[in-house]
């Protein structure tokens, strides 16, 4: 028996499936699998069970393409949500990351991923058509593109743009510079030098 | 929606139950819910029944209690391993660190945790009767007792001598000393101090 032999063929199947979740190796698996043999059956059972349900009953909002138990989602159906003021971001975490921060009152619209040729990501694979045409109805007075500064993210925040020029509508990008409580010394040069050149001037 | 709230109640449930794993909080368990709905329907249709066969299906071996396919597992079955020495362990995971140093060819006998009076463990949740009678009717030579050099490990260490030295047989315990590659100015107190006491004599 050497470090890539289990004790048992079920043992191994589960290190096998637990260990192609992201940050998982082979090792913390089998840990975990052992942890759930020593737990009653029914904590394993209901694991189960609702990994499958999410996985089969997950449903998105046919609005705004985030994760939602109704046709529509609760932000979408919300009253008290500033229906002018419209936030693009790549992905679901992006939006309970903006919702965390309690500063955001408008609507989103969950694009599904980044423009990014090396992974074969066109805008064709991205909610980018029902962006439009949901611009396009709307009356939206402002659309803020919440993607992270990264090449692929600057891509996709021009791509767009371009498609968005034709209305009538503010178009703004989430602010990059030195995080808050970050030290300037400390501040990678990029950074820094996009804190400079966009710099706020007090009124 | 704040921090505690989920947009689906799926998402709810599942996070509810991947964070009762050790090592995985509130915050991982999202991360790997969002990773599961973003990859194939048959992924996670595996990992669940993977975890629910591992729980319901897993045997231990009727001899040693090592996690097992069959009533009597590979090591205690095989007619390679040296039958005289017997390696008492804490746990599967030990029996797993032990057969990766391919140093041990005897057998093992796994407790199923070690005495703790703290989290309510005594003497008759452990395989301890079964480890008298396996030493009354087999034919040891010499028992390794290898738990780890905690209070508890001791604990145990202490009980099992005094039932086992009713036998003919040699107890031994594995050397506690400085790790191979450790550094001697840094070892603690305690491990130098056992060290110096266990010497080993140059022969």
């Amino acid at each position: 028996m050497n470090q890539n032999q289990y004790p048992s063929k079920l043992i191994e199947q589960a290190v096998e499936e637990i260990s192609k979740l992201p940050g998982i190796g082979k090792k913390s698996a089998l840990q975990l699998a052992l942890h759930l043999l020593k737990r009653p059956e029914i904590q394993s059972v209901q694991l189960a069970s609702s990994l499958v349900k999410l996985r089969t009953e997950t449903k998105f909002c046919s609005r705004c393409h985030m994760i939602s138990d109704h046709d529509i989602c609760g932000i979408c159906s919300s009253t008290k949500r500033d229906g002018t003021l419209l936030c693009v971001v790549e992905d679901v975490k992006d939006v309970l990351a903006i919702e965390n921060t309690g500063q955001f009152t408008g609507l989103y619209h969950v694009l599904g991923g980044i423009i990014s040729p090396m992974s074969g990501i066109s805008p064709n694979d991205l909610q980018i058509e029902s962006l439009v045409s949901r611009v396009e109805k709307g009356n939206f007075e402002e659309i803020i593109i919440g993607l992270s500064p990264t090449m692929e993210g600057d891509t996709t925040a021009f791509y767009l743009t371009k498609k968005l020029k034709e209305f009538p509508i503010k178009i703004s990008t989430i602010a990059r510079g030195i995080p808050i409580g970050g030290d300037l010394e400390y501040t990678d040069e990029i950074t820094l030098g996009r804190s400079i050149v966009s710099r706020v001037i007090y009124e």
